[in-house]
């Protein structure tokens, strides 16, 4: 699908509120990481669900080999259904959902689970054997987010990874770790102390494992702020970093990227003005922005994100996205010349805080290049 | 589809996270808002957009014309394709969608839309003139929730409701308001106050048109808290609430409800036990639940929701719901008894924030009946 559509066109023909997407920001952001990833000498296995669309999915792994990791079955399902042969589902095993997982993972040559507990690599190894096959698995590790994993420091750590090495039903995939707090860093400072954390924990505990006689054959860590500023990723094999296809006002405040770089949007209709408050109402509210509250933590008033002209050019600063309702978006901060340059139906674009939260809102992405209408994407939902 | 299923059962046939309505619950808060606006004198045209399912809204519609409330294009559609004829799309008019408006409007008996601003009202008047046909609408007032509407004590009020009046393209349908700040209202004797205020601007507004000779053929109010707690309508003709088919936690701690009427809930299982810090990791993430901050207001740390064993009966209130990450729960406040009641596997439900916005999430609800699986509901998604 190839059609023109010029600037002021597409402020008419896209119903409202939808999602953007920039082709040409999205193939550099891909590109960029792609790039310094092989720089650095390891794999590029990207997470894909920030937008689960094949075509995203696809521009992430060029220039790698192939695999990718997904955070839900139904996108595990959709990948592999699309020719993705090499996936990690990078949640720790739901137990009820084992025959699910054993059913898809003869579909693909690579299903990689994560095994943080005990009893979840009891069940797995009991699911495996009933259904005489073999699964994958990391053993998941906690570098300092402390939402899931094993602690490194721990001796049950090693007796876990051990005891999946030498499993006749779960094959040893490595370990793996998500540096998810460095999303709390307030600067690319911050956020390298805890890429410096994220590596060195895991390099550490793969020695530790060597030593044992329990080599990790992967050690895989990432998330986008830590890989955006990383310059050595030393003793890693492979990264997971995701967001950064579509960036967002979180990626962009605390500097993993410029504003210039966010390639997802959602075009939004001016439904009213209210000059003696100064505000405008947009037809994007909660469904279609998400309440992600962004980058408190850096800026406290940030709102709900960040208003461009319907071009995504000009980037309105003085304009706040501060409350939003299920269908309603409140914007303050408008003045006469807003009043005048912004009438009453016309568009706007926002840049939410976290594009993964927003796009799972759509149900398909209007994808530009040059301004121009070139493609619809289509996400995979629910789980 | 009528199916039973136990209890143990249900904790492993339906894949987590799910979305659990509870019809008993359901017909209980329909029945009862049904028969409160019939006993307080007012025809109710319930809001559809909590749960988007025709099923829910012909429960909601019972004893009453069967007009409905929806908050998108998407909702008018589905709904007048299900065979409600008298819908009213209760978000200012978008005018680049006006065609389509106007294409829906010729397939319903009555579609009604709001305008507070000049400009949207002379649009819908050349949209009619070029189609040849009369839109039917209400003017929006602001009763004090600042967020759409005109305000009432301004004289250019009374002038845009007259010329709407007078129009030969727009029928008046009279006026209508909705008080969203009985939300910020910390108690029921807060929320009595802000129903009286949306009621007194409303009937006030609509004597000032009678005195001028513009007299509303209906004055339209309505917010779940509000028309939980308010015990006159007077001088009222409609009521417009929604949230109250399912309720919520927010719904339960202001006061509209207790929380055995809260009858949404999503299903989800353990992911993880983090003995050393307290806390369960759950398969219900920002996707299942959403980022609604709840009622801070009153409870500062609420977290987001309450979580119950997997019947829905028993209450954990020492279990805290305190991060979400995309797909990712954690839960804090686990000691060692939750440890063995609540074994990694095991499901659990939560009781969300705010379920309009966490329904939006899931593209079926699993409905049960005395714990049995009795049917499956699809809401309708997009705008």
């Amino acid at each position: 699908m190839h059609y023109l559509i010029c600037s002021g066109m597409l402020e008419r023909s896209i119903a409202t509120p939808a999602a953007i997407v920039d082709l040409e920001r999205i193939e550099a952001n891909t590109s960029r990481m792609s790039d310094k990833m092989i720089r650095l000498g390891v794999k590029l296995r990207p997470h894909v669900k920030t937008h689960k669309t094949v075509e995203g999915a696809r521009l992430q792994v060029r220039g790698h080999f192939g695999g990718i990791t997904v955070s839900t079955l139904a996108e595990a399902r959709h990948y592999a259904k699309a020719g993705f042969r090499d996936i990690a589902y990078a949640v720790p095993v739901p137990i009820p959902r084992l025959e699910e997982m054993a059913e898809l993972s003869r579909s693909l040559v690579a299903l990689h689970l994560l095994i943080d507990q005990e009893t979840t690599f009891r069940e797995m190894e009991a699911c495996a054997r009933a259904k005489q096959l073999e699964f994958s698995a990391y053993l998941k590790v906690d570098c300092g987010y402390h939402r899931a994993g094993v602690d490194p420091e721990r001796d049950e750590s090693i007796d876990l990874a051990r005891r999946i090495r030498d499993s006749s039903h779960v094959s040893f995939q490595g370990i793996l770790t998500h540096a998810g707090h460095s999303y709390y860093g307030k600067n690319q400072g911050e956020i390298r102390s805890v890429a410096d954390q994220e590596r060195s924990v895991m390099v550490k505990f793969a020695e530790r494992l060597r030593s044992v006689g329990v080599s990790p054959p992967e050690v895989s860590i990432g998330s986008t702020p830590t890989m955006a500023v990383t310059e050595s990723l030393e003793g890693v094999t492979e990264a997971r970093p995701g967001n950064y296809i579509f960036f967002d006002r979180f990626q962009s405040t605390v500097g993993s990227c410029s504003t210039e770089n966010v390639a997802f949007s959602v075009l939004t209709t001016i439904l009213g003005h209210y000059r003696s408050r100064g505000e405008l109402l947009i037809d994007a509210g909660a469904l279609a922005l998400s309440k992600d509250e962004g980058p408190t933590h850096v800026e406290p008033r940030c709102g709900y994100g960040v208003v461009t002209d319907v071009a995504g050019r000009e980037v309105f600063r003085h304009l706040r996205v501060y409350s939003l309702s299920q269908e309603h978006g409140k914007i303050a901060g408008a003045g006469a010349a807003d009043f005048e340059a912004l009438p009453v139906g016309a568009r706007l674009r926002i840049l939410p805080n976290h594009s993964c939260l927003a796009a799972a809102l759509f149900d398909r992405y209007y994808v530009l290049r040059n301004e121009q209408l070139v493609d619809e994407w289509i996400p995979v939902r629910g789980w």
